[in-house]
C-alpha cells in the first residue's frame, strides 16, 4: 500500500537520540508480558504502577474540583446521614469540611475552573503557593532579598517540560555544551542530542559516594574548551538518578563556585526531594543564598510520597534570570515564550502541584491522615531500599555507592562474564527472572565499568520472592 | 545583584519566534484587567473561560476515576436516600448505575489507576476507542483495509504536542519547509521556526470563502523550490484557524493530489470538527481513502462542544508512515521514540479523550442530558456567530468571507486610516470597549490587507452589550 512512497529524510538528532528507560530491555518486558509472563518493572520510577496508593488529601480535591456541584452535595449527604445514623455508613466516609473547603478555594481563585487555559506560566495562587513552600523549606526571609518570586516560576507538565524549555534556549549552535553528570537521567542527553547541542560529562566520583570537587568539574570544562565547546551551562541531579546517591553539601558549594567563575547556569534537578530517608535534603537554591549564578530549579509531583506521575504536573523555578544577547528580553521572558506555544500545563497537575506544597496544616483535622500516609510511603521506601542493597552482598563482585536517596539503586557489576556487557546482564535477569531493569550503559558511565539501575518500588512481598532469584541468577551468571 | 553577569547568547530561533494569540494585544488586555477594567477575552478559543459549561458526562467519570473509592460509596449512599426519601434531595443528584460503571470499566482497563504513567503512546484502551470512534466517523471498513490503526494513534497534550513532534521531525535542515496557509494558527510559524526550518506560505482565496487549487498550491511550491527550499510536508487546518471556515471538498481533493505528486506528508489540524454547523464535517482520512500519501490528523478535546483546554488532551493519527532514509526504523517509531522523551500525555486528557471519543449510547441513561448539553452549546456559538457576522454589515468596509465553522470569524478591515495597521485598530478597540481579539497579521494575510480574529465564545447577553460599542468604535476609527 505504501510502496511508491519515497523514503523521508527526517531529523538526524531525532533519529540518534537515544532514551534507555523506554528502549530495548523494557520493550522486551512488554512483549513477554503480553506472553502471559509475569513481569517486575523495576525500569521506571513509576510508583503508583507497582501498588503505592495515592495521597487521600490530594485525589479528595482533586475529584471535587472536577465536578464542582458535588460540594454542595456532600454537605446535604452528610445531613442526610446524620439525620438517619443507622445506615452502614460512617462518619469518615464522607469528605470533611475541610477538603470542601479547600476545593472551593481553588475553584474560587483559579475564577475559570478546571476546563480553561490558564495563563502560559500556569495560575498565579499556584505560582504564589510555590514561592511560599520555598521560602519556608529553605528558611528565606523576604527581608534579606532571596525570597523566590512567583513571576520566575513555570507550571510544568512533569519537569521534563522545563527541562526541554531550558535546553532549548541555551542552545544556540552545535559547539554550545551542557556539562551532565555521569552516569545521568537521559532526559538530559535526549534533550541536548535533540537540539543539536554538545553533552559534555563530568564524572562524580563512586567510590566516595558519587560526590565531586572543583578539580573533577575543572577538568571537564577544560577538555570541553580544548574541543572547541562553549560551555552554557550545568545539570546536577539531587537525589541522584539514575544513581540515588544524596548529594553532599561540599559538592554542591564546588559546584556552585565554579558555575559564578565560569558563568554557567546552575540546572538542578531536584524532583526526588522528599526522597531523602536519613537527614534533611538541602536545595541549590538555599546552597546559593544570595550568590549570583542563574539557577533553575526543578520539582515534580511524580515522584516524593506523591508519585503522581499520570498527572504530569511540576514546576521550574528561576532565580537571577541572565540577560540575553541583543535582546531587550530576559531568560524569564523566552521561557514565557516557550511556554505560550504550548498554552499552558494541565490544570489537574497544576492542581497537584499547589496540593503538594500546601499540605494539610499541622492542626488540621486531614493532618494526622496525611502524616500517616506519606510516612508509610517513605518507611516502605526505605525498608525496601535496604531489602535489595542487603541483597547485593550476597551477589558476587556487585557494589553499591552513596547514601540512598530517590527511588534507585546502581550497583557497580564488577564481574561479568568475557565479552557481555550490562546490557546482556539485564535482559538475561529480565528472561530469567521476570525483573526488568535498566543497564547502566543506558544512564552513562566510566569507561569499562558496568552498573544497572533499580526502582526499589515492588511491594516487599514480591521483593521477597524475587531477590533469591536474582540472588542465584546472578552468582550463576558471572560464573560463566 | 545580577549586575557581574555577562548576556546570555541564546537559540535565536526562540528569540525570533512570535506567538500572537498571547502576545501584545492579550498582555495589554491582562494589564487593563489587573488595573480593574472589564475585559471581554476573544482572542483566544478558551470556552470555559467565558462560561461554557463542562460536559456532565465526562466531568462525572472523571471525577469517580480520580477518587475511586466514591464509585461504591454512591451505591451506599443511593441506598441510604431510597430508604429515608424524605430529604431535600433528588434521584437525580446521584451518580447513575452507568457512569458508575463506565468509570470502574476505566480505571480496570487502565489497570494503574491515574496516578501511574501510561504507555509513552497512551493507554492502548483509548488508543483502540479512538480507532473505533475514527472508523465509524469516516464508515471505514476493516475488510478493505484502510481502517485506523491503534498502533498510529498517539495521545498527546493537546493536538500542539503533537503537531511539535512532527514538525520536529520533518525538518533536517534550515533549507527543509513545511507549507502552511495564510492566515495561519501561529503555532505552526512558531514551530517551524523553533527547529530552524522554512516556513512556505500558501494563499487560500478569500473571496471564495479561503478554498484553494492545485495551481495555488503549485504556485508556491514552485517559488519554494526556486529559492532552495525542499518541502516535506503540508498543512491545512480544517474549519480554519483563525478564518473559521469550513474546507470545500474539492480543496481537499486538490490538496491529496499535490501532496501524493511531490510525496508530501500531509498534516491535518482537524480540532474544531465538531464545529462545524451546516452540513457534516468531512474528515482528510476520509478524502484520502485507499490514497498512499502520509497525512497526520489531529485532534483535541479543547474544542467541539467540551473546551476543555485545560485539561490538555488530544491526539494524533498517522496514516502512511514513511520510511526513513538510512533507518530501519519508520516515521511511528520516531514519533514514539520523541513521545518516550516525555514519558506520556497526562492521564486526565487521555480519560477525557475516550470519553469523547466514547460518548453515551444511544439507548443509555445519559445519552438524553449528553445531546442537550451537546446541542445547547454547538446552537449557541452559531448564533453569536451569526451575531456578529450581522454586526459586520454595521461596519463601514467589514467583510467576512467563507462558511462558519471552528470557534472563530476572521473578517476583513476594508477602511483603515493611512499608516494605520489592523494592531493598532485592535490596540484601539481593546482599550476604548474592553474586546480583546487578534490582529490578522499575527496569524499573517496577503500583503496589503487587514483583518482581525474573534473567538465567538462570550455570552450572548455581553455580545448584545458590547457589539453596539464595537460598531460605533469602528465606524469613528475608521472615518479619522
Amino acid at each position: 500500500m505504501i510502496t511508491d512512497q519515497k523514503p523521508f529524510a527526517v531529523n538526524p538528532n531525532i533519529l540518534e537520540m537515544e532514551y534507555a528507560v523506554r528502549g530495548p530491555i523494557p520493550q522486551r518486558a512488554a512483549e513477554l508480558e503480553k506472553q502471559g509472563r509475569k513481569i517486575i518493572p523495576c525500569h521506571i520510577g513509576n510508583p503508583q504502577a507497582l501498588g503505592q496508593v495515592p495521597m487521600t488529601y490530594l485525589r479528595q480535591v482533586l475529584s471535587l474540583v472536577e465536578e464542582p456541584s458535588k460540594i454542595a452535595r456532600e454537605r446535604q449527604l452528610k445531613a442526610l446521614f446524620e439525620e438517619n445514623p443507622s445506615s452502614n455508613l460512617r462518619e469518615e466516609d464522607f469528605i470533611s469540611e475541610e477538603i470542601l473547603g479547600i476545593s472551593q478555594d481553588i475553584l474560587t481563585k483559579s475564577v475559570t475552573g478546571m476546563g480553561a487555559y490558564t495563563a502560559s506560566k500556569g495560575h498565579y495562587f499556584i505560582r504564589e503557593a510555590i514561592a511560599e513552600f520555598i521560602n519556608q523549606r529553605d528558611d528565606f526571609d523576604p527581608r534579606n532579598g532571596i525570597n523566590a518570586d512567583p513571576e520566575k516560576i513555570f507550571l510544568t507538565s512533569g519537569a521534563s517540560q522545563g527541562v526541554k524549555f531550558v535546553v532549548d534556549l541555551l542552545i544556540a549552535k552545535g559547539n554550545d555544551g551542557i556539562m551532565i553528570p555521569i552516569p545521568q537521567y537521559p532526559l538530559y542527553s535526549a534533550s541536548i542530542k535533540k537540539v543539536g547541542g554538545t553533552q559534555v560529562n563530568y564524572y562524580p566520583d563512586e567510590e566516595q559516594g558519587w560526590v565531586f570537587n572543583r578539580s573533577i568539574l575543572e577538568d571537564a570544562y577544560t577538555k570541553a574548551g580544548k574541543d572547541g565547546v562553549n560551555v552554557k551551562g550545568i545539570v546536577v541531579i539531587n537525589p541522584g538518578n539514575p544513581t540515588g546517591a544524596v548529594l553532599d553539601e561540599q559538592s554542591m558549594v564546588d559546584l556552585i563556585e565554579f558555575a559564578q567563575e565560569h558563568q554557567l547556569m546552575i540546572i538542578a534537578d531536584e524532583v526526588y526531594q522528599e526522597n531523602v530517608y536519613q537527614g534533611k535534603f538541602l536545595s541549590f537554591a538555599k546552597g546559593l543564598g544570595t550568590g549570583t549564578v542563574p539557577l533553575v530549579s526543578l520539582h515534580s509531583i511524580s515522584k516524593g510520597f506523591l508519585g503522581e506521575c499520570g498527572h504530569r504536573g511540576g514546576y521550574l523555578e528561576l532565580r537571577n534570570p541572565p540577560k540575553i544577547e541583543n535582546s531587550t528580553m530576559d531568560f524569564t521572558d523566552l521561557l514565557n515564550k516557550q511556554a505560550s506555544v504550548s498554552l499552558c500545563s494541565s490544570t489537574p497537575g497544576q492542581v497537584l502541584t499547589y496540593l503538594m506544597v500546601k499540605p494539610p496544616t499541622e492542626n488540621s483535622k486531614s493532618y494526622q491522615r496525611y502524616l500517616e500516609e506519606k510516612q508509610k510511603v517513605l518507611n516502605d521506601l526505605h525498608e525496601k531500599a535496604v531489602m535489595i542493597r542487603e541483597a547485593f552482598s550476597e551477589m558476587d563482585g556487585v557494589e553499591c555507592f552513596g547514601e540512598t536517596g530517590a527511588l534507585y539503586l546502581f550497583p557497580r557489576l564488577n564481574v561479568l562474564p568475557e565479552g557481555t556487557t550490562d546490557f546482556d546482564y539485564c535482559m538475561a535477569l529480565l528472561e530469567k527472572t521476570g525483573l526488568c531493569t535498566v543497564n547502566g550503559s543506558g544512564f552513562g558511565q566510566k569507561e569499562g565499568t558496568h552498573h544497572l539501575r533499580i526502582a526499589f518500588l515492588p511491594p516487599k512481598e514480591l521483593l521477597k520472592q524475587v531477590l533469591p532469584e536474582w540472588i542465584k541468577f546472578h552468582n550463576q551468571y558471572v560464573s560463566k
